[in-house]
């Protein structure tokens, strides 16, 4: 059993790398968004052609972004959703209600501050994890049924 | 043809009684969650019990509120998404995800200031307004084939 | 909003009854199965020719109850699943999954000393309550916004 | 052809090893639950922090474990669900009621001392067997043709 | 509860006048294919028009009428499909598997001289009538739990 | 039985008025696009705002417009699509194509010289017709069975 | 591209054999059901127990067959369904309706004899051919552009 | 991840083979139609036998050529759509729309000039480019992140 996992949400810390380091040597796949800042509000105008105004720029990158999002989700069995302490994620947010809607497996990834911000969230998922080791632990015992200690 | 419309997001200004108001006399079935927001934070544990834990008060309501949600956006054949200045409104962004994902007409309502923030959730809508009474236009061109002014 | 809700279970306490008489006044629509525990087991012989074999006189049986009860699930919104202190009541839990997996929203109603056993039907509902009169609450807070009290 | 096959239900006899050596050589790939009980029950404050209230313990438990038991129910073409002598097996019929509404070919195993009480789950069935050699001589007529003795 | 119910298959006996007048006073809305043979044979070229091919005169008339079998399927609770005596009826048996694809309650009606050939139709079946009385049981029983006699 | 219709395509000839009155009597409900064509060229910048660039203002007007196509055509159980003798009529096509994956019954109305250029989109329908009178043929027999003359 | 085809219907001529043989060297994968008539009628009692009632003696092993069946069809692209000049073959029209319902490209193969009594069956398809050879066109062009001759 | 990538549309310059050429050693299976126009065209009568009216002479090729159509489509990840400068051009534009409900991601390649008429199915895309090396520039960063340049 292979399990596609794709990595959704913050992409300013290295959550993403501690999660792919962790899961080392289980059958896992993962997938995810652009994490290049500059380049994922670029990529519309940079690739289809400049526009005068922000709103339309924005709008042609988030398009292509959708691109790989949607494939990224469409194929995986876990989302697993960051959301960091900055920012308004609201991206984050939707990918999770986006992905909700299509029954897959989420498991969603945040400190204790934003738990009451989040409590629709996390009511759609199925484990709400504080620590990237954490979902790296859900990984292994969904795979192999080994519990961490 | 009547058109079932969800107000999903912000529950602290009068926009869906502006934009139910604006539609008067047109063939439109509104919906939406409980704008009580005390009765939505506590109705879980006012039905079911109490928890002396808060993410289990939380999550206890956020379940009960779901069952309002989903049957909301899952008949509506609209889902208007309006975000306000404050807040994390990470819910409402769920449910623009929720709602696009099963292929439902989105509006989104917000302010120039969250435009950048919200690229991605507006990049999956047919209409992102600033204006509850632009809703109000929207709704009544799509049943009536009328233009304002 | 009406709301269309499926009373699945258990069949020798009255606890339908309950739910209706409480829920008087609410736009809900409630369906369940036979509950002549007598015609439920013998429907498909009395209708279809008797079968020597017990096997298939009970498999005749519940094909036809599977009209009703397919019927009854695929147009709920909301299914309330009542599991009782007797008997094996696996078509009980078999319903509670097969609502689940339509994405039908689930109230699973049961005393405390079910609770492990039913860890898995639980964690797949939005509500797990142990009297009827919590079902009715809920009914009535999601349709109208009102807590009980 | 390669046929996947989930094998859900009890867990304290060896009838999931006497299936997958019985199955040696045909092209079957077989998934399943956590069967080790333990570390069922207990995955979910293990990994993501203790819950003084058993009911949360449970809870968490069931969500961690739903993500390889919906994986696997998804990614099968037919669902072995077994039933034994002892306990509620609710999750058992849960998972059978989840697989027949998502039209997965189901083979129900179970003693002929539970036909009545499972007969609503074996009338959503395309077979009912007692034994598990019973299963794999299944498996092989569907993938060889070839039928025993 | 409405039941709906589409009446597919043979259409040179008056099984279906027995069953809608059988059902008289039960909350069953029936339909059908159009069951004049003349009209149904040549509603393509009457309407579109000529072929001089007698192929694509049959193809344009099973085009036309395949409009009001889709609906009629497509809106169904339950498909009874009435095998008689002569003719090859291979319309009826694409009836039965299409409905059995979209997850209809099927009620196959035959005499037991069919039972052999209709065996794979029989298995994707929740009752196998002789009688369109046996049928008016099930419909009275299935919206009323009362059975005959 | 009620069909429900939209007519989409062609708006510069009166062939929706000559099928609606055609079909006076029959119980057809119709639906189509906004056939005012300034309006519908305009809506997008009339409601939300001017755009400098042309094509942002086509693309505001085609979203707000694709509210009403999307529910027109998802509540339809016939999608009529027009082709007339001018225009691209992409939008035709596109319509056709996408009521044609939702597997809507269509039926396609040209004159002769559009055959060979509309062979895939023909292909795609259960009638092609030439004149809106077939149309409401067409609907008189899926309705009651009666042919014309 | 690998083409997935599923060879339904008749069981007495060589037709599989003719089109696996001409297809050789094409990216096509075959699939179809049980063609050893006796294994095929009794591999329900063989394996599961005998059936003194003739009746569920072939229901049950039609339900054993359906497994492979579903399975083939469900994975299946392309299904073509021969009808021969013998017997009733309720069952290939049944897999027509069913792999019709679920959007698969259908081939139907026959004499020129059974025209009118399948003129249903073949309006559902994307093409009707009457010699093996035809189907081994249809899919050598499908999968290479190339024409035969 | 591989990105599956049909491309449909315009067959009279060599679009298809710049991108090909230009996403050699991005992960990317594409496919696409026959693109030999006289093949094409004939395919049905060549393989099914003449027709002498010319519109089921075409009828014939469309339905066979939509077996290689509706696989391509479907297994898309991505729906790449050509309109040339000349032609009807109204599969393209059908294609478009039967991937735009498949909920496929869309990318509509075309000139300035045809703008205002594919307004309508540029909505429904993700990107609107003008160049094929756009849409390899696209193919690029959705699979590596990387802009040109």
């Amino acid at each position: 059993m292979t399990l596609t996992v794709y990595l959704s949400g913050e992409i300013h810390t290295d959550w993403r790398e501690q999660i792919v380091a962790g899961a080392e040597g289980l059958d896992v796949a993962f997938s995810g968004p652009v994490t290049d800042h500059a380049a994922s509000d670029d990529c519309g105008v940079a690739i289809l052609g400049e526009e005068p105004d922000k709103f339309w720029h924005d709008h042609k990158g988030a398009m292509v972004n959708a691109i790989r999002t949607r494939k990224g989700i469409a194929d995986a069995d876990v989302v697993v959703v960051r959301f960091g302490d900055q920012y308004k994620q609201w991206n984050a947010a939707f990918d999770a209600g986006y992905a909700s809607a299509l029954g897959k497996s989420l498991i969603i990834l945040h400190g204790p501050a934003h738990a009451h911000a989040l409590k629709e969230v996390d009511a759609a998922a199925l484990a709400v994890a504080q620590e990237p080791a954490q979902v790296v632990d859900i990984l292994r015992y969904v795979l192999t049924g080994t519990l961490p200690g």
